[in-house]
């Protein structure tokens, strides 16, 4: 039962995780639900909303034992507790194949004030919170795809694919600042593409201002591939060249790094410079339909 | 994006359903999608509650062709519209070896109204809507476990089967009536010695009063096998005995065939009575842990 605060608005929103698929049957179990409340908490970020409770389905596969479930409901409590959205109900059920998790996430806004990927308008500068490509290099490390010699750069890129970072204090610092926002989840440039069609803008990104962790650049993969990756649950937001002051006066005081990477134009499509100027826009964005 | 109407409270449910465990992967997809509508909402029903919006999980296994999903998505916008519960959003995704589908549904009630499965007292009445066991029936029907001779019998108990009928006009109309109410959803039995547990009584029925079908007479199942059944999605409520009056009047203005079969008592347990007042309470009472 929920008391709606007076006079705001509800958002909702509601992603499912099947191992295998969105998760590694073998990431800890306390990671697997930190990033079930992740993935759906950015979307609320995404909107500029104050999470105010959470629903759990449970699909039980195989593997969903005792031995995993117990460190899994702990961490569903230690992430509802950290981001103050409790856990409000939910089903269980059993008889499947490989475990599936629901969660759909409700959070408030004032009226009028949720953010959308719709509201950029030409002349906006486009912003990224945060490292791009750390989640896709962590996927890779752990399929063996690929090698971080230093264990400080393998434990954060694993890090951002296990336990994502939803950047709720960044989406409510937005409301009224960002023209439109959306979190990057398919891969930075694929969103991007996606937030300038949901604005009827075209958008130019400078490959070189993708801000990428020293991690990433260790392990030498191409910020491009980097761009393409996914996972992230960044924050990517459009906002007026007026607001870059108050734009850097938030990622200050959230310690957060934001990064101008490009800006909406007149027009439609997706144009990645390089340094030099040149377009380098690869043919595949991101996952596209991946679920 | 939800307003929520002023000064109401909001209740939440979700329930999963997943292919070959709690629908036939034969089943015609329309009614797939009218059953995930119904089960959720028979949740906001027995809580008092006006359903207010659905968001959808679809977890895609291999069945989910083109040829599922049309129909499917018809059966879905038919039972937004016909519960006036539209679909506010959700997620998809694939790489599943059977569909699992996922609804979360909003509902409102008024401040304080909500019914609940606790709040019986002793000396309450048990009463149940619709007719019990025709779902179990239909669900045997359609696996080859019974015959039914007559058409007409089979259409009913297969329709109860695949698309239970959501009880909210009698949910609504219970608020300021009923002391508790549950949905039946695993076995009348099941449920009412549920209902009783959280309402710390006993709870007594009476088995020749439990309402059956013509069709399930017609079957020849025993009664008390139906009344263990499940997937009824009826409304199983408590109430004083001075509110007969009143739910006869709420049943008559339904259309509802709405049954006293019982009553809640001091102390703890279920009893099963026949008509000579002998105890023929059966050690399985439905499907427990069934998920």
């Amino acid at each position: 039962m929920l008391t709606p605060a007076l006079g705001r608005e509800l958002v909702l929103t509601k992603d499912l995780l099947a191992e295998g698929v969105h998760y590694l049957a073998d990431d800890p179990p306390d990671t697997v639900a930190a990033k079930l409340f992740a993935v759906n908490l950015s979307d609320l970020a995404a909107m500029g909303a104050r999470p105010v409770g959470a629903l759990l389905g449970l699909g039980m596969g195989p593997r969903c034992d005792r031995a995993w479930l117990e460190p899994f409901t702990a961490g569903l409590r230690a992430a509802a507790g950290r981001f103050a959205c409790p856990l409000l109900g939910g089903d269980t059920i059993g008889g499947l194949e490989r475990t599936v998790l629901s969660l759909t996430a409700l959070g408030d806004v004032p009226p009028g004030a949720a953010l959308s990927r719709g509201g950029g308008r030409p002349g906006d500068e486009l912003w990224v919170s945060g490292a791009i490509g750390d989640a896709a290099l962590g996927l890779a490390l752990l399929r063996g795809g690929v090698a971080l010699p230093d264990p400080a750069h393998a434990e954060r890129v694993v890090a951002a694919y296990r336990t994502p970072e939803p950047r709720i204090a960044l989406g409510l610092a937005l409301r009224g600042v960002a023209t439109a926002a959306m979190d990057v989840s398919d891969g930075l440039l694929l969103d991007a593409a996606r937030l300038a069609e949901a604005s009827g803008c075209a958008v130019e990104i400078a490959l070189s201002a993708v801000p990428v962790s020293r991690a990433a650049e260790a392990a030498g993969t191409l910020r491009l591939e980097l761009a393409a990756g996914g996972d992230d649950y960044e924050l990517l937001f459009a906002a007026s060249p007026h607001s870059r002051t108050a734009i850097e006066r938030i990622g200050r005081r959230l310690k957060l790094r934001l990064t101008h990477i490009g800006s909406l134009r007149a027009g439609a499509g997706l144009s990645v410079l390089n340094a030099d100027g040149r377009d380098v826009t690869p043919a595949r964005l991101g996952f596209e339909h991946r679920g």
